[in-house]
């Protein structure tokens, strides 16, 4: 026998007639003869209709009582969800952030797990019951309900899972697994089986939207062995595990893609101690997040610092370092929000030489020019224009052998 | 320095404008010197939508989670209004049921409330805060959701206020006040400055919409001083306190009507011990209420027995009773669905004699013929036809006195 997290989105519980597939996919796995465990979203909307609400009473709002309306969506959909489940005979039983209790800090809207307590839950299930638990809330040890930011559900799902030592945490999205890339741009994209941690933590971190990265990280740091699965359709998804020997034969195991991001220039500053940090504290007083960050050998007592945005930010930004410029020292600002961010990933680079001068030289031959570098140990990203963005991708897709089935171990 | 618990409906927190206006109540109410509570409902239409997902699963639904469901309507409220209270620069924090504590037992979905812890509010109280807390819900002592029952969240101010020792527990309404009658019928009714419990009970139960029934039991119990005002307007309400001399020179404050029950009769069933036992043990097997019992003095060895149901429940009890004669040994069932009860109420009643006379003989003078009669200490029903309610109304109204002035402390 199996203990089982299931964790379902707003979409799977948007309706009633999608809350009863839901159940009916619970019950089929207690009836498979495993121990279950189901996580859920609000219903499709709802989180937004709360916000919307909180928004429309003030912008600066109280984030206590932020948490307190926007709890509520999933307090609705774990109530319904398990009374689908006690109409179809079987047993079941809801429980919110503070009756399970999910400790978190006091960070209000952004909480973050730091215990979960897990006797109420084994004892249900050893009765047989189906446990229902609302995803994306906490409560703190003084007991104010938390949130755990948008799309917390998944977080909440994997400390689950880890704090129930449970054999599988499956994951029911739209999609029925991760892919080697985007298949709405490179049809050849290939499901992957089995996918190590760092992997996915790199591409849900580069973009790509299938998990959030807090959930992954989690599972990482706990084991957790987390199924992406299709809430539409049956089939194995994909498995994050350790890494092992076999990933580590495949140079790279998937290309992402980001087009969400805008780059930006701070040209001719003073090299000089100091400089970049005033410059980023500048962003960061406005909230906003700087993803690459690349500052150029100087040449003489100048030089140029380079970063990206999200698109969003991209005016606030030109707009606030412009006006900072005489403080700054700096002779200009340009950016451009017309770019692209394409990476290669895989844990397989640790020991394998030259798949940077690969890529770079594939991009080369299609007269891509790459206007900004940035590696880890498992992944290499570069920015290109954003019209090259799917020649990059099914490029290097092809180049780095991802088009090709590779047995059960690694391709779908 | 008064503490005050103030109770808010729906309607009175319907909408983002509306539950601006609450806040600033609530401002205004400390700005004058007091320690303010505030319980509110949940948004209009925002528990019937809830049921109705419910509803929608199964009719059958798991009360358990019922509870968890519907509660999410007073959690999104009292997030709203104190995030509102906070925009105008006060301290506000909101409080769920199993955060006060409320504690109920567990009869889920028409729970009763044992004990409110009240020391959090108190220290919050003490440190300038607004106080909002859910009406409606509280929590076992094993840490589950209840509800009270629908209306229950005046029920839930009045029990705070007597936990916190509140100096008023004021019910904000879409009346100014307790009326001597239903001014929709009869112009010339009064509000009432001031109305014992045991009176404002009789009109609760008798068909006067303005208090929960339960809520003003546990007013009398706890001595609560309730004052009934309007949200719409300034004013001094009505105010629920203990029986005084000076009500009880008054033989009736009050004329009640409810036209939303039917009378049925159960003709020629055996004059023996165990049948009327029997009759009403078929309808509370369905659930089924049963207001007005009578049953005439025996001709022979049979009786006939009538009772008033709600008019919702009229069909299903006619059947079931014409269903059940073989097994009961009835000769008929008959039932009117055009009935309305009618009834003075007052304290008065216990020391002045007379009081039924002057009204059966008011109503005969009219033409009126009763059915059936009801009494209590202070009050006396009458069902009569439904076509005749305004017209009895308006004849007991005025043969009690009811439509003159009588200075501050009964008229208004």
């Amino acid at each position: 026998m199996s203990l089982i997290v299931q964790k379902f989105g707003g979409t799977s519980v948007g309706s009633i007639e999608r809350i009863r597939n839901v159940a009916a996919r619970a019950v089929q796995a207690q009836k498979a003869g495993n121990q279950v465990v189901v996580t859920v979203s609000a219903m499709a909307g709802e989180t937004n209709r709360l916000v919307g609400l909180v928004e429309a009473l003030t912008p600066d709002y109280n984030r206590r009582e932020y948490d307190v309306v926007v709890s509520a969506g999933e307090q609705i959909a774990i109530g319904l969800l398990a009374i689908a489940i006690e109409a179809m005979g079987h047993k079941a039983r809801s429980y919110l952030g503070w009756q399970v209790r999910f400790l978190t800090d006091s960070v209000h809207s952004k909480a973050r797990i730091e215990e979960i307590e897990n006797a109420r839950i084994l004892q249900d299930l050893a009765e047989g019951y189906i446990i229902i638990v609302a995803g994306f809330q906490g409560v703190t040890p003084s007991g104010d309900i938390t949130t755990l930011g948008r799309g917390g559900s998944d977080t909440s799902a994997v400390a689950l899972a880890a704090a129930l030592k449970a054999d599988f945490c499956d994951i029911y999205t739209d999609v029925d697994g991760v892919y080697t890339t985007d298949p709405r741009i490179e049809p050849k994209a290939r499901k992957i089986a089995r996918i190590c941690y760092e992997e996915m933590l790199e591409m849900a971190s580069l973009g790509a939207k299938v998990l959030q990265t807090r959930s992954v990280e989690l599972a990482k740091k706990y084991s957790v062995p987390v199924r992406v699965l299709s809430s539409l359709e049956e089939g194995t998804g994909t498995l994050l595990t350790v890494e092992d020997p076999i990933m580590e034969k495949v140079l790279v195991s998937a290309i992402a893609h980001n087009t969400s991001e805008a780059k930006i220039t701070v040209l001719g500053v003073p090299d000089s101690p100091g400089v970049a940090a005033a410059i980023l504290g500048i962003l960061s007083g406005a909230n906003i997040n700087v993803d690459m960050i690349i500052q150029n050998v100087s040449a003489g007592h100048e030089t140029d610092m380079t970063f990206t945005v999200s698109k969003g930010d991209f005016k606030q930004t030109l707009d606030m370092l412009t006006d900072a410029m005489p403080s700054l020292g700096a002779k200009g600002v340009v950016g451009d929000p017309h770019i692209a961010k394409v990476s290669a990933i895989g844990v397989g680079m640790r020991s394998h030489s030259g798949v940077a001068q690969k890529m770079f030289q594939a991009l080369a031959d299609e007269r891509i020019n790459i206007q900004m570098i940035s590696t880890s140990e498992i992944k290499i990203s570069v920015v290109i224009n954003e019209k090259y963005t799917e020649l990059a991708v099914r490029t290097l897709h092809s180049v780095f052998d991802l088009d090709k089935e590779r047995g059960d171990t690694i391709g779908g």
